[in-house]
């Protein structure tokens, strides 16, 4: 058997976006506040880094959802067929997100931060500051159908569209 | 109440390190074994992009020791007195690990990996393709303790050290 694991939320997330979409999360901004039971002091000197990495929960996504396999992402036909462990997609088996968003500044029990694709009342698990040295070493490599996918994803969303 | 979140481990590491050292992680190769509920396909495609992200349990970490508050990075008074949160140590709240990896190559159910920072046994809860577009937007900016701290820990060890 597999090792289950229980884990209590660190923190929310509050947004102005109550629905998931899929583009234009770049000028998203976004409160992550800490959950009563850890003290203020959890958050110290996050504000001398300029990024964080959230690891956060997609509790929305209901159990049924859940890929375990191969499919086209986003269901398109276009981009070929890889396994869930392949995509981004919140669908996942453990339904864990992970992001790097700009920190905006932290006050109090709260970190603001820009770039958080997670909606309104999602339950943060982590916060790691982002180290250079925890960057990719050696060259980043992707398959084509990557920058198709992710072409509207940080953008502004157009007026009208 | 914070959200009580169980997950089930999609993997486990199979290292030669068995226990956790702070340095020379760098040249470490790994093999994440998928567990019997995943199937094989949920591993396609990774083998098309040079690195993944790797979010795994610190599971040899007893609940006593987790930090909840700010202290010295490795206990060294050197370096500033910080949270939690700015730090990347594994006695943290929710004793998440994250880590860039190079992929070296998928077979069957296997995923073989350089750079893993996790123990032999160590519970594998997600990986992720790294996407250029998910990576830092803007420049990367950390405080000076931080590249003290991380000299040694990509590093080959040195012969007799």
């Amino acid at each position: 058997m597999p090792a289950e694991i229980h884990l209590q939320a660190i923190g929310v997330v509050h947004s102005p976006r109550q629905v998931a979409e899929d583009d234009h999360w770049g000028p998203v901004l976004s409160e992550i506040r800490l959950e009563s039971w850890l003290p203020e002091e959890s958050l110290y000197g996050l504000e001398d880094f300029s990024h964080a990495e959230i690891i956060f929960f997609f509790h929305q996504v209901p159990e049924e959802k859940i890929e375990t396999a191969a499919r086209h992402p986003r269901n398109n036909p276009a981009w070929p067929r890889v396994g869930i462990f392949a995509q981004r997609s919140k669908n996942r088996p453990t339904r864990l997100g992970l992001t790097t968003v700009r920190i905006l500044r932290r006050a109090g029990r709260s970190l603001f931060v820009q770039g958080l694709d997670a909606i309104d009342g999602t339950p943060v698990l982590d916060i790691k500051p982002v180290m250079q040295e925890f960057q990719p070493r050696g060259e980043v490599r992707q398959p084509g159908w990557v920058s198709d996918l992710m072409r509207d994803y940080w953008e502004k969303k157009e007026a009208g569209a």
